[in-house]
C-alpha cells in the first residue's frame, strides 16, 4: 500500500511578542522563502536598569538571510515598527505597509542616513502582494490608529490569518468597519490558523467605538466654554486627534500641537489624507498667544506621565512655551499603561495644585477587541488551529477558553512561546525547533553588549553603592606607601559617616598586614581578604552590602 | 471700649500623609501637652534607590519632647503603626489603641528589646481617655481591618473629629457598624473641625460592604470543590480571614496559612478573640499533605506580588513547603496598590503558566469610604472647619468639592501640607509656621544617613553603571610606576568590549602625560582631565555616561 503523501506544510516562527509585552515580530517560512510580519520594540522592564529600549533577536533571519523576502507592517505603532531601524540596518529588504503606516515608518528611518533606500511599499485594502509561493492580502481593520490592517497569508500549505491588533468598530472615525465580509469569505474557503489580538481576551462584551469618545469631547467643550483645553493623548491615535479637532472647530477654538512626535504624525497624517482639518484652524504655540484662553485648544504629547513629554514638563515648569493658568480644563485622554499608573498620578496631582481642573479616563475606549468580537472573528474565519498572540499569557490562555467555549479542540490552540519554530499542515500542527528569541537590550549606541552580568551589577549598586579601595605597596616589604583611598558612592554621605570609614579604614589595615609576610606578600589573598572584611564589616555595623572593588598596586 | 477676647485656639501639625502615601502622623497641641495621632511609614518610591522605608521626621516632637504625652493609633495597618519601633526609641511616651490594635504593635515592639517597657494603653470604644486639656473619645468606626477607631478629641479649643481610615459598612463581619449616631451627638454640640479619610473621595456612590466578599467566596468554592484552593490577601485583614474559614468550614475543608506576617496576625486575633475558628480547622502545612487537594485551603500573603510573600515563592518555585499543582484555584484577594500593577500581572501569568485557575478582582472590595459616605459623616458632624487628610492632592481636594457641595465656604476646608502649623479656634484656622516634615529614609539600620546626593548617585550607577581609574606614578618624574587599572562595574561586559577598554587606556595616558610638566606634576588638574576625558570618549563612542572615579596614587 502507498503512503499517503503529507500535506504541504509551513513555519511560524513567532520571534517575539509572546512573553514580553511589545516586540511582536513573526516569520512564516515556506519552502525557500521567509515573510516577516511587524517589527516592534520593547520598553524595558523594571530590572533592566539603564536600558532604553529591547529589540528581537533576529539570528534566525540573518541565519536565512537569502529566504527573507519582505517585512509587512499591520500598523504604525512602536510594538510594531519600532525595531525597523535597527533591523533594517542588517536585513536589506523592502518593508509593505498601507499609506499611513509607511509614513510614520518613513519618519523613522529618514533618521537614518544608510536607510535611506530601503523600499516602502504602499498597498492597499484589498490589494495581494505575491513573493515567491506567498500570497498576502491586506485586509481592512479597526484599531486605535488609522490604516491598520489584518493579513491573509496563503501559501500552499493553507492560509493563515492575522489580525493584527484591531477592534470591530462598527462607526470608525475614519474609513470602514473592518472587513467582516472578507474575513467570511476566507473561512467559507477555508483557513488554516488564526492568530488573533488577545490584549482584551479578559474583557467581556463588546469595545466601544472610537466615535462615542467624541460625543465625550463636545459635552466636556460645552460645559467649559470659559477655559482654555489642554488634551493629551497618544500622538499616533490620529482619530482621537481628529474628534479633538471636530469638536474644537464646532466651539470654535484653535488647535495648537504639542510634543515631537504629536506634531510629527499629524502633520504626516494630515498630509497623506488622513486628518481632516478646516483651514485656519491650526495654529502655532507662538500665535496662541495672540488669543483668549477661551478659544483655544491644545492637543500634547504626555498621556502617560512620560517625563520627557510636553506635558510633564508643561507640570514639571520646564516647557519653555506653556503653563498652566488657573482654571485651565486639562483632558487626559488614554489609560495609564501597566507600569504608568504612578507616573499618571503624579502629573494629575502636580496640575491639580497649579489649579488645572484634570478630567481622567473619560476620555479614552480601547482600541482592541473584547470577547465578543474575538468569538466573531473565529465564527468567521471557522480556523483549524489558532495561536493566540499579543498580550500577556494571562490574556492570550483567555482567548484559548474563548476558542475553546466555541467548540474547537483545545489541542489545536496553540499556546507559543517566542522561538518556537511552528510546523503547520492541515494534518497536524507542532513544534519542531527553537530559535534565539530573548530581548536585545539596547543602551545608547550599544545593542547586545549589555546581558545579565551588566543588569546584575547595575542593580547591586542602585541598592547599595559601591566602595572603592586603592592601595600602593611596596612590593618587597608590603609597606603601604601612599595613604589608602576609600571612595564610595552611593554607599553613604562621607561627611556624616567619618566614623564609619575610619572604621573601614582599620579594617583595610588589618587585611593588609596579615597577608604580609617576612618574604612575600600575598596580593591576591589580600584583595580577597580587604573585600571581605569591608564586607562584613559594612554589615554589621549599618546592614549594608554595598560592591566592594579593590585595587592594588605593586611599586 | 474693651477688645474682645480671643476664642482658645490650638494646634494641628499634620508631621506626614499629605504628599505621601503613607507616613500618616499628626500632632494635636494645646497649651503645654502635645498628644500624636498615628505613627505610620511609607514605602519608597521608585527613586529612592535601595531605600526600605521612609518614617516621619519627627523633630518638632523632639524639641517639644516634654510636652508630648502620647500617640493614639487609629488601627493597625503600616501606614499607621509602621514607624512606632523607630519612633518610640526617641519619644518614651504610652501608646493608646484598641486591642487588636495594641496586639500588633505588640509583635512589632516584641523584636526590640529596648521596647518591652512601653505602655501600650488598652482603650474601648466609648472611652475617653483624659491627658492635662485633652478629653479623647474612642468611636467605633468600619475599615478593612477589625478594631478600628474615629477619635474625638476635645479642648477647650474645641473638638476635631479625625476619623481615621474608615467606612460604612452596615452588615460588619464582626462588631457593629460605625457609631453613627456618637458622630451626629458630636455635630450637634459642635465639632471645630473634622479630618476625614480622602482615599475613595474620587468614587461615587457608597463602598460595598466586606460582607459581599463572604457570598463570592461561597460561590468560588461551591463551583470548585474538586480542587484545591489558595487565596492570598492582606494579613491584616482579619475579616477577611475569618470570610474564607467561614466558607471553608462550610465546605468542609481544612485550612493553612502560610506567610510569617500571615500566621503572626491570624495568631494574635484568635487569641485577641477577632476570629472566630471552628475547632480543628487550623492545619500546618506539614498536616496538609494527610488530605486531598479537595479539602484543603491555604491562605497565605502574597496579594500584591511582593517578591518575598509565600504565593509569589510559590510562583518562583522557591516554597519549601507548597508547589502549584495543576488544576489549583488561586484566589487573587485584593487590588494592586498603584505602582504594584506589574508585579500582580507577573505573579498571575506565572501562576497560570503551573495550571492554576486565577481568580482576580471578585473578591474584594475598598475599606475605604466613597463620596455618599463622606458626605454623610461631613452632615453627621457639620464642622465649622475641614483639614482632608489621607489620600494623593486629587483625592483630598475631590473631598474638598464634595464639602463645598454640601454647603461649605471654600475658606473653611483646608488643603494642608505636611509641615503645617495649623492654627485653630472658632473664629479662624490658619496656618501659622513650618516644621521639618520630609521622610526619613530608612536603609539597613541608616536613619537619615541617605539623601539626595547619596540617592543621585544610585540613580546614576543604575543607568550607567561606573568606571574606576586606578594609577601610581612616581611624585618627580610623573612616570607611571605599575600598570593603571581600569575597573568597571554595570557599564559593559569586558570581554565583549575589549577595543573600548584599549582605547579608554590611550585616553587615561594621553591626560596624564599632559599633566606632567618638566619640574611638577600637577596632580588635581590630572584627575579633573582624566574625568573629562574619559566621559567624553565613552559618550562618543557608545553614548553613555558612566560615573568616573580616578584614584592617583603619588610614590
Amino acid at each position: 500500500m502507498r503512503k499517503k503523501k503529507p500535506a504541504p506544510s509551513m513555519k511560524i516562527i513567532p520571534l517575539g511578542g509572546l512573553e514580553q509585552i511589545g516586540m511582536n515580530i513573526t516569520a512564516f517560512e515556506y519552502n525557500d522563502s521567509i515573510i516577516v510580519v511587524d517589527c516592534g520594540l520593547a520598553f524595558p522592564n523594571d530590572d533592566m536598569y539603564g536600558i532604553d529600549l529591547v529589540i528581537p533577536d533576529i539570528s534566525y533571519l540573518k541565519e536565512n538571510e537569502e529566504k527573507v523576502k519582505a517585512f509587512f507592517i499591520t500598523h504604525g505603532h512602536e510594538d510594531h515598527i519600532g525595531a525597523l531601524p535597527y533591523v533594517l540596518k542588517e536585513l536589506h529588504v523592502p518593508v509593505y505597509g498601507t499609506k499611513l503606516t509607511l509614513g510614520i515608518i518613513g519618519i523613522k528611518l529618514k533618521e537614518h542616513s544608510e536607510l535611506e533606500n530601503v523600499p516602502l511599499e504602499v498597498v492597499s485594502y484589498g490589494d495581494t502582494v505575491k513573493l515567491d509561493d506567498f500570497n498576502v492580502e491586506i485586509i481592512n481593520t479597526n484599531h486605535s490608529i488609522s490604516d491598520a490592517c489584518a493579513l491573509a497569508i496563503t501559501t500552499p500549505a493553507g492560509t493563515i490569518i492575522h489580525t493584527g491588533d484591531f477592534k470591530i468598530d462598527f462607526t470608525p472615525v475614519l474609513g470602514e468597519t473592518i472587513d467582516l465580509q472578507r474575513l467570511g469569505e476566507f473561512g467559507k474557503k477555508g483557513v488554516l490558523a488564526l492568530m488573533c489580538d488577545s490584549t482584551n481576551a479578559l474583557k467581556p462584551g463588546l469595545t466601544m467605538s472610537e466615535k462615542t469618545v467624541g460625543k465625550t469631547f463636545d459635552n466636556i467643550f460645552a460645559e467649559n466654554t470659559g477655559s482654555r483645553i489642554i488634551v493629551a493623548t497618544f500622538a499616533s491615535n490620529v482619530d482621537r486627534v481628529q474628534q479633538i479637532i471636530n469638536s474644537a472647530a464646532k466651539f470654535r477654538r484653535k488647535v495648537a500641537m504639542e510634543g515631537r512626535s504629536m506634531v510629527n504624525i499629524v502633520s504626516c497624517a494630515q498630509e497623506l489624507g488622513y486628518l481632516n482639518v478646516p483651514e485656519g484652524l491650526l495654529i502655532t504655540t507662538e500665535e496662541a498667544k495672540n488669543y483668549p484662553n477661551e478659544q483655544l485648544v491644545f492637543i500634547m504629547t504626555g498621556s502617560q506621565g512620560e517625563s520627557m513629554s510636553a506635558l510633564s514638563r508643561i507640570a514639571g515648569h520646564t516647557h519653555r512655551k506653556v503653563s498652566i493658568i488657573p482654571g485651565d480644563v486639562v483632558i487626559i485622554s488614554s489609560t495609564p499603561i501597566p507600569g504608568n499608573e504612578k507616573n499618571v498620578s503624579k502629573l494629575i496631582n502636580e496640575l491639580i495644585m497649579q489649579g488645572a481642573h484634570v478630567i481622567f479616563q473619560d476620555t479614552h475606549v480601547s482600541g482592541h477587541a473584547s470577547q465578543e468580537e474575538i468569538k466573531m472573528i473565529y465564527r468567521l474565519t471557522n480556523p483549524r488551529y489558532s495561536i493566540p498572540v499579543h498580550g500577556e499569557y494571562r490574556h492570550r490562555i483567555a482567548q484559548k477558553e474563548l476558542a475553546i467555549g466555541l467548540g474547537m479542540d483545545k489541542d489545536d490552540v496553540l499556546m507559543a512561546k517566542s522561538g518556537d519554530i511552528i510546523e503547520i499542515s492541515k494534518d497536524e500542527m507542532k513544534i519542531v525547533g527553537n530559535a534565539p528569541a530573548r530581548g536585545v537590550l539596547v543602551d545608547g549606541y550599544g545593542i547586545g553588549d549589555i546581558g545579565n552580568t551588566v543588569l546584575k551589577e547595575r542593580h547591586i549598586l542602585s541598592e547599595s553603592g559601591i566602595v572603592m579601595v586603592s592601595i600602593a605597596i611596596e612590593a618587597e616589604t608590603g609597606n603601604i606607601v601612599d595613604l589608602p583611598k576609600i571612595i564610595s558612592k552611593g554607599f553613604v554621605y562621607h561627611k556624616d559617616s567619618e566614623d564609619l570609614m575610619i572604621g573601614a579604614e582599620e579594617v583595610l589595615e588589618r587585611e593588609v598586614n596579615r597577608n604580609v609576610y617576612a618574604d612575600f606578600v600575598d596580593l591576591a589573598k589580600m584583595k580577597v581578604d580587604i573585600t571581605g572584611g569591608l564586607t562584613d564589616y559594612f554589615n554589621q555595623t549599618i546592614k549594608r552590602r554595598p560592591m566592594i572593588v579593590v585595587m592594588i598596586h605593586e611599586v
